[in-house]
């Protein structure tokens, strides 16, 4: 595709206007990594960190940030140029005019076990060794990869995919436009045993998961139901691999969740949330809009709207760098206080 | 049903007698949770953190601590009660008046693949597209989900439930009564390699492992079989969604491990011991009966019984509080401390 | 197996020449854990901590460190020896010599779904159930268990294992000689979203991901592909369960990662670089060759080469363990500061 042609389809996506190199005539082949990107590929810098790089890579053209400088060092090396306020949005479209994902075409594989009591939509891609319940409502085209399992009752939403070996359980409603990604389990029994004198007892869970419009689950992350009532995740939230979502959970819009994250039973998050790798959140917690949990934050008690928390158990993360900064000298800080007991008792 | 008829009916299931509002006539649709209670629902208040809800919640029903204050606001909001000293198991037994888990019928699917020298109990349920290698034996009343995979000479005792797409690796034997929830794998090669100048060599998992009765592993989480001898999960442990248990580890009876918890190989765990959410225990550490880690614990070293433990390194629970109530105050000691030499050295 | 053809065999797989008790005409029934050894079983000793079962084993022979006072101890104990200086190598070599890994003979199973347009290699095993997308290229002698999904335009290198119900995304290559544990997903969209006004916006994941010769990936781990280039794990390194390596990762060769390891984006990792059991790393960080991790580490900037790091934020280990064994005095050390405080304010 020539560079001008980038420009031009880019220009017509983007809610900002553009600035770009007058070197607009040649043949750009795709998109790749900026320190990896060979002649006639196309690339991105986003922030400082990355800028370097423009003195290096072999990319024929680059997405800046706003930074005239940037887009002089360009010029200076011949690479054509595209700048706008948000470079990383750009790239994401620049990716999307060369990268069809996957998609296979519409077909029920005849290998598939289906329920007769179930309601299939139109133009809907069933793969090979699926198995779909009784009971269960899938809506027009929907995408359900191979070896997915829906347990009876599920109902999937207009233009939802399910990647292969997924597991979706009984009672589970999952938006449009939603994507399981392989090996998720949605709307599997929350872990709910009593304690009692003579051992666990199970407390049976009889409620639903339910992931609104736009919802993202990764590869291998499980989402519980609880005994009564809903777990629920809110539109457009996205979910990364292994993470878990315990029973009873209320998770609001637009959230972004880190692999390997956890939250025990009950937590209610507010919109935008975003937490970070390996963050976990106790049962019943609650998470004000826009908060962050950095990663490995432990999350005892609730947490205000728009804080920023780390540690363990999680505190303001500026208190948080000042306080880490400190633990490294606390064997110092131990030997001067007993210095100056000594000093004192003296 | 009536409530009259849930009263009688938990008084057959429970061990103490409950005492009840005398308000019974009127209908129960089903159980709710409180916030979410609408009329005609029973829901249930467990501790002090939920009373508060008495005075809001729509539900016509309510199961109560055995305190007369909220049997009292109960009484005035004429919401039914029935009051016992574990609200919560009653709680439980009140929802499996009202629900039965979805449990297919005796059937073995004609697209499961069934190994001729398998032997196969009575009244077994094997799913579509499940797999059984050779020599596996199957009890009575199992119920195996579609796409299940059980690799060569397993034993899966009777009652037993495999969920949909998990997978039982060879020698597993796994006793009555229990639950492998969606993609659990089971009895997986331990991750032995024996560093070598020449790189990792890797060390043959030939050992087995064994669930006993009543076990339950949850979604996504990987229990795996040592080099030599047995990995070893006593009766009614409970084990949550993406743990990992490593080879070799010999865990007791009735623990709970909550999700993403993880063992590394040979951790000795006695009876009764909980882990609380991401957990982590090292090579060979022993666990006393009865112990506590909370959420987030390392644990590096033997852990005597009955002790709750935090942080890590895992310190005693108490010690972890006042420390952590500290840790924030570290800047300020620090200036504090220099302040003091300052003023010291002068 | 005669204790005398042990020893020869193992005399032949050693590079060192071993050393051994005259005791050499016993029968040995198979390798065992010390501990649990019964009467005609071989086991080993590793280091100090395992030497006193040496007193107390039942096992009829042993292998050994190269320490005398070890081998006089068997000696007495009428137990058969054999010393080396890695004796855990040497007891992986006797494993080896009594078990043979269950490994299906080559067949195409006839429920297995293969599209025309891949090409298959010679003496391959496909398992019940598998699926095979177009444009799939499977290397001789490669064994795919039931269940197992492969994407699209996917390379399988020669002698490669994929264990039941994983799942191979497309244009993932995976070298000669891998294992793919049960349930891992290979290749699988990065977690790229871009933060505009009006939500998320998906960034596509048009990269792929490589596994070079001799890697193993554990059970329900996950290994995502990049919006551009490659995700790339170098030859021979070895990962665990539940672990995530996020998109656009390079791993170098030999590296060992133990269960719930978490890596985000971008990540550089050396060569022999070993991350302990749910240790973490934030994007784009850079560890160098031979560095170390311990448990739970939460790594948010580069790591030198050799470096032991432990601790959030991650700190030289030495340093931490100092600093932890204060951690636990902060209260007092907070009282002590405030009462010399109030010493020298009088």
């Amino acid at each position: 595709m020539k560079f001008s042609e980038i420009l031009e389809k880019l220009n017509l996506a983007s809610s900002h206007s553009l600035k770009a190199s007058s070197a607009t005539d040649r043949e750009i082949a795709g998109p790749a990594p900026v320190d990896e990107a060979t002649s006639g590929t196309i690339s991105y810098i986003e922030g400082a960190k990355f800028a370097s790089h423009i003195t290096s890579t072999n990319a024929s053209a680059l997405i800046l940030p706003l930074d005239e400088s940037l887009q002089a060092k360009c010029d200076d090396r011949d690479i054509a140029w595209i700048a706008a306020a948000d470079p990383r949005l750009l790239f994401a479209q620049t990716i999307a005019l060369f990268y069809q994902p996957f998609r296979p075409e519409s077909e029920i594989h005849p290998s598939a076990t289906i329920h007769p009591t179930s309601q299939i939509g139109k133009n809907v891609y069933i793969g090979a060794h699926a198995v779909i319940q009784p009971g269960v409502k899938i809506g027009s085209n929907v995408c359900i990869h191979p070896n997915v399992v829906i347990y009876p009752d599920v109902e999937i939403g207009e233009g939802t995919v399910l990647h292969a070996n997924c597991v979706i359980h009984e009672r589970t409603r999952i938006g449009a436009n939603c994507v399981i990604h392989s090996g998720a389990a949605i709307g599997s029994e929350g872990f709910g045993f009593v304690p009692t004198a003579t051992g666990w007892v199970k407390m049976e869970q009889s409620g639903c998961t339910v992931l609104e419009e736009g919802v993202e689950v990764g590869c291998n992350s499980t989402i519980d139901r609880p005994a009564v009532g809903e777990t629920r995740i809110g539109q457009n939230t996205k979910i990364d691999n292994l993470v878990h979502v315990g029973h009873g959970c209320q998770i609001g819009n637009n959230c972004a969740f880190a692999a390997q994250v956890g939250m025990a039973g009950g937590v209610k998050i507010g919109n935008n949330v975003i937490l970070a790798g390996q963050a976990g959140i106790a049962n019943q917690a609650k998470i004000g809009d826009g908060a962050i949990a950095t990663a490995k934050a432990g999350i005892h008690s609730d947490v205000p709207a728009g804080a920023i928390v780390t540690g363990v158990p999680a505190i303001p993360h500026k208190l948080f760098l000042k306080a880490a900064a400190v633990y490294s000298r606390l064997p110092e800080m131990y030997q001067s206080l007993r210095q100056i007991q000594r000093k004192l008792d003296r």
